[in-house]
């Protein structure tokens, strides 16, 4: 098994992985534009980022059978000639499930606790403790996308005794949800939502999904979380609402283009906080990516179905 | 009963226990200092935060027979006049766990995910995604004080998959808690902290219980948050561990004397953060301390045992 990686693996790693299956040949390279032709064309297995995978540096790899992404989205991949030439596509879900739960709660926090604030009084030697402070507790968060990453962060809303309400394409009951819905629902629960966190992956289904007219929905105490991808709302709609105020505050991890452009009004508003790409972000992820890899060359090996298989016509 | 309160309490709240006990007259001052002497003499219960009590000021309610404060600790009132009057101190055990809890992890999820950061990356317009974040899951969290507060944080850090040590007074076990320590162990697990919280009362055994012995075994990456009282800390002592860059970071909400005095240098260090004794605070804060003033007030007059006494000798 010729298996070409874009990502550094751990030494340790590869020790196992080459311990257990010695016919494996692990190559590394910073950049597929870095590998020569006899190379790519060997490969069987190729281990990346769901970035950079061109048509044109596919059809350099005949023999390749298997993607192993370390991303959750695979939107980036020319999915439908992968589907055509009947390639296996496995994602990290599940890796980002941890880091993006901790993450939506910082955000959550900083917002109830006013965590900017306190930090621009220290820098002004300032002792202020008029200072009004919401709690997690008793509020509702509203998921649209309920799958491991939603449930990761309703698991903790549930401890922190909030109410937790779910949009997601089949309307089925998940696990720390107190109600779902489909997304598609003529009556959404959007106006209940203190957090309104969007954490669905981009499909056809939900791209745009945020529109105007649910925008309005949101209560004016609302604040609006996006980790998901910037698809999901349409942009124009999103900086129209926050100029006009309609409800507290938007904390954007994910944008239509990333790195968001300098002239975008996004980085200019006061009700909006922006952070780049980053809520996945965690020195344990690529242990946690590496470690699902291992698992499926395993059961590759024994001839199991794949974990984290993604449904190239759906799109995740 | 006539009640003299220094705290405005919800018009819903007070008449609950009007129309349930008739005999009730509640009077509301902004300031002990306003009120006349007639009205502090008939005063048999006492409503108020734990300041601003002076033993001129019991003297002239020789009938006062309970005073609910709307606070956890009780160290700034004089207790050995209370205690020889006989004197029943209830507090607000309970009502600061839930924002406490949520405000702790509001710090160490500041520090682990670097939201002063980001925050200064959007001010700069800089999209930069090349930052590390830590994450909570797999660290662990060193407890000093396991009461209601304590274990409220524990609870969560459970959920976030933290490893939880406590240190108490009798060593007893807890519940969310791995394991107990006394506090007056020899071997105390300070070195295994990457949060090391305080949250203990401020009492004579806690006081100075952070001496510069005890910072020496914290770890190079252990972040320190003191949400409970300033003097359970050597201030010189932290000081000096901050300057030495012993440990990461410091988040103190509590000091020695607050505000904060203007030329501690405390303010300028880069590895501190300040916070001005704000962790309890919550708008759900008064409503809470109230509920619990109903709840005694009913027990007061069925004769029951309250609850939220205050053990005078111990000082909580």
């Amino acid at each position: 098994m010729n298996i070409l990686t874009t990502i550094r693996l751990k030494e340790e790693q590869i020790e196992v992985l080459v311990s257990r299956y010695p016919h494996i040949n692990i190559h590394t390279c910073r950049s597929l534009l870095d590998v020569d032709d006899e190379q790519l064309q060997m490969t069987g297995v190729l281990i990346s980022y769901s970035t950079g995978l061109s048509e044109e540096m596919l059809s350099k790899m005949p023999n390749l059978t298997w993607i192993q992404v370390f991303s959750s989205g695979v939107d980036a991949l020319p999915l439908t000639t992968i589907a055509n030439r009947n390639i296996t596509v496995t994602n990290a879900r599940g890796a980002h499930k941890v880091p993006m739960a901790e993450f939506a709660f910082g955000l959550m926090l900083q917002e109830a606790k006013q965590l900017i604030t306190l930090h621009e009084q220290q820098q002004r030697n300032e002792w202020n403790n008029k200072i009004r402070f919401e709690e997690l507790e008793g509020k509702t968060v509203c998921l649209f996308g309920t799958g491991a990453i939603g449930q990761e962060i309703a698991a903790r809303c549930k401890v922190f005794g909030m109410k937790t309400v779910g949009i997601n394409r089949s309307g089925k009951q998940r696990e720390h949800f107190d109600r779902i819905y489909r997304f598609d629902a003529e009556e959404l629960p959007l106006h209940e939502a203190d957090y309104m966190i969007l954490i669905a992956p981009s499909t056809r289904e939900t791209d745009n999904w945020l529109n105007a007219a649910k925008l309005r929905q949101l209560k004016q105490e609302a604040v609006l979380l996006n980790l998901g991808r910037g698809d999901l709302v349409v942009e124009q709609d999103l900086i129209h609402a926050l100029q006009q105020k309609q409800f507290k505050r938007a904390y954007l991890d994910v944008f239509h283009v990333e790195p968001l452009p300098k002239d975008s009004p996004l980085w200019q508003l006061d009700n909006c906080t922006i952070t780049p790409h980053v809520s996945a972000i965690s020195s344990r992820y690529n242990d946690r990516c590496t470690a699902i890899f291992i698992d499926n060359v395993s059961r590759y090996m024994s001839g199991e179905s794949l974990i984290n298989e993604v449904n190239l016509e759906a799109g995740y």
